[in-house]
This record gives C-alpha cells, structure tokens and sequence, in this order.
C-alpha cells in the first residue's frame, strides 16, 4: 500500500507517533515526536539541533509508526522526509495549536525550526480496523 | 549511557516497545513487539517469518524504545541482535505467561521462533524520573 487505509485512518488522530531514523553509522534511531497529518502526508515541527534532523539530513529513510491503546492497532508510514525551513514558525504554530503550546519557547538561541514531511512510499498496517 | 538508569527502569514494566531495524534497502522498519526484560538486556520472542527477523539477521543493527502513558518519558535501547533458536518454545512460554497468550497457536507449520536479545550498547532517556 501507498496510502493508508481507510480502517486506520483514524490513527492519525492520536497525539503522539516513533520516528524511526538511521544514524551516520547506520544504525536505526528512535524518538517520539508531535505530528499533523494532512491526507496521508504526515508533518513534524524539529529543531536543527537534534540528532534525528541531522540524521534525515544526511540520510531521508525514514518511518513512522502510529499506535491505538493498547498498540494491537497500527500504522507504519515510510518514506523520504523532506526538510524545508519554518524560520518564522509557521508551522511550528500550527503544531502549537493542537498540543496548546509555544513551540518557540523550546528551542534556543540560534536554534533554527524545520518542517520534516513524509508522503507514504509504502504503508504497513496491524490489527483490524477500529470496533471492529 | 551504555545502561538503563534508574530513573526510567520502571519503564521495562510496560507492555509494548517499538523496535527499529533497517531494511535490505537500507531503511528503517518499524513494529510494536512484545518484550520480557532482564537486567538491561531486552529479549523478544519472533518468528523467523516475520521481515522484522529477516531484517535482522542480514543487519543485527536494532532499537528499541518504551514509553510510558502519556509518552513524555521514554527510554530508547540501541544495540545489535542475538538471534538463538527457540525450537522448543522454551523462551516463547515465558512471554506467554507475561501476555497471558499461547505463542505456539501464532506460528504456521515450518515457521520457526527464535529468540532475539538486545544488549544496550546505548542507551537514551527522555523526561524525568516517573513521578518527579
């Protein structure tokens, strides 16, 4: 799959998705991060200081996997992040919006915000759709 | 931090971890897997099946990460995977209990379970000490 079923579409309701990098030695890196989705395109707001930005960077193989509660429902979304500025902190805002906060305060002086996007290449799904 | 600290130890109490292996194609892969903990060493019961599996035994390079609910704390887990046989389901049995579940009834004919073990080789926290 190449968009993300309509049996799992309300994951990306959920508040929190792993993001799954590959650092400089090859190696998978994990974090969890705030996300929008639009469609099947899922957006982050990142710091330039963070590993898992440096590591797209250099290397845009990226995945990110969303869970139900319990996890026995997901969704995997891979792709190539794309990494474009948010200098002035338009999107960073929009994030800021549904997590009721000011993702401005979080960053440091010279610390530059980034909008981190991943269009599905493939999509993995686990478990049936919800209440079903 | 090549061990878990203190502070994030209760974490190997949840339920669920996501673990991150990279593709033949040098992609991050990712899945909620169930876990028993030892000491600092994370020990999964996987069917040879499963691509997460064969991910690994052409590439032992894994990460894991537990969080907790709400995940503002977490502890990542990075290492490389031991793969054993687990022909008798000696080891699935001890996951079995932990999930109440019978591994044996999940695995097709001619499908085998292995054990894989995650030593950390490094470990990240995020967030405070549970409670704190």
């Amino acid at each position: 799959m190449t968009s993300i079923p309509e049996s799992h579409r309300d994951l990306l309701g959920e508040q929190f998705l792993t993001l799954g990098t590959i650092s400089a030695s090859g190696r998978p890196q994990l974090s969890v991060v705030w996300f929008l989705a639009e469609g099947d395109t899922i957006k982050m707001s990142l710091n330039t200081a963070r590993q898992k930005v440096k590591n797209l960077i250099a290397n845009p193989a990226a995945s990110v996997i969303i869970t139900g509660t319990p996890p026995y429902r997901y969704v995997e979304v891979r792709g190539e992040a794309e990494i474009t500025p948010d200098d002035d902190y338009a999107f960073a805002d929009k994030v800021g919006a549904k997590y009721n906060a000011d993702l401005r305060t979080m960053d440091k002086p010279g610390e530059k915000r980034v909008v981190v996007t991943i269009r599905p290449t493939r999509v993995v799904t686990w478990g049936d759709a919800a209440g079903s």
